[in-house]
């Protein structure tokens, strides 16, 4: 198993106080020492970064946390290795262009038996079945039109289909961006939290730093930070319902259930 | 215009030498300070490091240069930028995923008016003629075969092909690589040396840095580096041919013409 974190902001953020707390869990808090990756979107371009280290010892993993870049939709995974060896080819996020934009997906479960219907374009590299599903979801979505993107409504019941077909191979919770917003599909757990005005301070369940939100925002800054297990331990973070799908953008949560 | 660097080995080695000197055109030695980027693969996947700041001054590429990353296939460039704004998603090597293949592209030149013939399901996330130039490449690839990477011969023909049409936009020098490996194709200027045993000394042009090769290899191993210019200033580099395609492989050139 794995676990998830995303960020989905109405400003540009950095993740470093985050970031801090969820690379812990690559080997100190937690057991997920089979790689880690982050990707950071600028428009419909993106930036990812991939190590088959765990991520409280990789290099790359500490660059992350000193080095604040800031984006409005990021996308990371810390891996517990089940379905595929331990390389760089099954290390998530996964990454594919789709109508001129980077399409990013991170899934955590496992899809016992799940075979890749062998459709194309986007075809799988590495052995996890995760990549194959998100090869499958990509292609699906590429069918309601093969060159432009169409609209979000579209979008969001292809998904929901898909999603409900792909949970019958057993676990699936993903999070999946295109730089304009955030899709994320609750199979079995997943919370997210809302930062707005008031800004308090947090402090971090998996290693004793805090932040005060307020001496580092403006009063129009909102962001949705998105996690399998909650990040701080003096906030009320949001548990998703079973099999829900919630589309975050400019730091909102949109439910078109 | 832009500068080029790849590596082509038959053993896993780091570009950590190479790198540093090339790293040193980005605002050192020379003007190439509109971003950069490296691809390192392992096996059919692959990870990029990119930035928009320059790469004598960005701490991503400081990292490339302490960490060092072993691969058989490397691709990096460095930006002076004339059609594109400095944004991420203009900032070379490319990638997109063909055949369940990472492939890597980067150019240096310009394709003055140049347009994106409107294919699919390879489409320009940003607005440089190298994005448009590649995606146009790649579907044409793909047009040999939808699913499966088909014999090198047909591969290195249509690559022909396709560049002797590009070149009539402007200048076309490129390298594409997917991991197992390198196309490099001159319009104007590009160069490589071939290291093999017995190995010497080889000091850096941009930097008073030297490396005494022999105390870091074994007899049997074979490197290739490609570059628009010699990286070195004791070591006798080959030019390229005016519109030659070469293909490098195990750090071996292969010329089909």
């Amino acid at each position: 198993m794995c676990q998830l974190l995303a960020m989905n902001c109405n400003t540009p953020t950095d993740i470093c106080f985050s970031f801090e707390g969820f690379a812990q869990r690559g080997g100190l808090t937690d057991q997920h020492t089979d790689g880690w990756g982050i990707s950071f979107f600028e428009e419909s371009a993106c930036r990812s970064f991939h190590d088959t280290l765990p991520a409280a010892q990789s290099p790359i993993a500490k660059l992350i946390k000193d080095y604040p870049i800031k984006a409005l939709n990021v996308i990371s995974h810390i891996r517990q290795a089940t379905i595929g060896a331990v390389e760089l080819k099954n290390t998530q996020p996964y990454q594919r262009e789709l109508w001129g934009q980077q399409w990013v997906f991170a899934h955590n479960g496992d899809l016992w038996d799940y075979k890749f219907t062998d459709s194309s374009p986007a075809r799988p590299i590495g052995t996890s079945d995760s990549e194959a599903v998100f090869c499958d979801l990509l292609n699906q979505l590429r069918s309601l039109n093969p060159t432009t993107e169409p609209d979000i409504h579209s979008i969001y019941n292809c998904l929901k289909k898909f999603s409900s077909q792909a949970r019958s191979f057993g676990t699936f919770n993903f999070l999946l961006s295109n730089g304009k917003y955030i899709f994320a599909h609750c199979s079995t757990k997943l919370c997210y939290i809302v930062r707005q005005a008031p800004f308090h301070e947090a402090h971090l369940s998996d290693k004793d730093i805090s932040i005060n939100f307020s001496t580092v925002t403006t009063e129009d800054d909102r962001v949705a930070v998105i996690a399998t297990e909650p990040l701080t331990d003096n906030e009320e973070w949001t548990h998703f319902e079973k099999n829900q799908l919630l589309l975050f953008k400019h730091g909102k949560v949109l439910n078109f259930e």
